[in-house]
């Protein structure tokens, strides 16, 4: 950040007063400017067992497979984003949703929100961000192929409790280049 | 938003190529300025089956007891921002963190999260934000002075939930001026 959003001036780093941190404060009119982290909330789309994948039609990580899932928009809820973004990329309508995994990812100031969910009519398409969508049964899934460590991590887990039929909400952190 | 922080020239709204919402875009280098949610991470932290509350020093709600929470920070999980804030504001080391309650605000594009957790050494103090800490009983919450919608409604569900030993993660929506 360079120039202050309401008056166009520069800004400087400095702690404002009882604050214990450097923000980025206007030289002019002293505004402070707090940048916070991003929310990307998503669905794990699962029908008749098979879980909905979508192929990244769209860098980063063109051609590899992953979750619907996206930043999540201002006025809407998490559970309203992670829908929508099921919508976007698998033209799929969640149902029954869940919170079921929680990422944080500092190094990137990042939490990702992913929903277990069901699929209306068990019904999918191709949304404008992918090339290709496709039900996959446990043995069937792209393993090598999956985008994001988050995707593989959650999908993992996803196999071991539907085989214990329990789906606890778990959380845990992701640190930068760590292979799951 | 009036002018970009890349460049201090104005941003107008527009919808971006691919894109299908208006975003504030700057007028001469062209850079897309999103405008996220918020997270706000915080405590309800049980010693001996009381609750940690504290009562506000500064606005809003100044003099109504909250739990310990505030804004996500930059560079930090959702873990650390919680527990960073009940040392903030009153002074306890939070311990056996334990995702409990999720709340979406949307009309204020904000998202809660409460960690239930303990107390190391059952031990607390006053922070800055803070004018008093104190433990409470069910029986002694000053529930008519309690500062937010959100911390009553986790309180009340904390209550229920500790008298059946199961503790499971919630998801809901808070409507604007909506009363719990
Ligand atoms: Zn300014
Ligand atoms: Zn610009």
């Amino acid at each position: 950040m360079k120039f202050c959003t309401s008056c166009g001036s520069t800004v400087g780093l400095q702690v404002p007063e009882g604050d214990d941190r450097q923000r980025f404060v206007c030289t002019v009119c002293a505004e402070i400017h707090y940048i916070n982290p991003r929310v990307i909330v998503g669905c794990l789309p699962v029908h008749e067992g098979r879980i909905l994948l979508c192929k990244r039609a769209i860098e980063p990580r063109r051609g590899y497979w992953t979750l619907p899932a996206g930043f999540m928009e201002n006025g809407e809820t998490t559970l309203q984003g992670a829908a929508r973004e099921t919508w976007e990329e698998a033209r799929a309508r969640a149902t029954d949703m869940e919170l079921y995994r929680v990422f944080d990812v500092p190094h990137i100031s990042q939490v990702y929100m992913f929903y277990r969910c069901g699929l209306a009519e068990g019904a999918y398409g191709v949304g404008p961000e992918s090339t290709e969508t496709e039900l996959y049964r446990e043995d069937e899934i792209p393993w090598d192929e999956i985008a994001f460590p988050v995707v593989r991590e959650t999908l993992r887990e996803y196999f071991a409790d539907a085989a214990s039929g329990h789906f606890p909400v778990r959380v845990s952190a992701i640190e930068p280049r760590q292979r799951l």
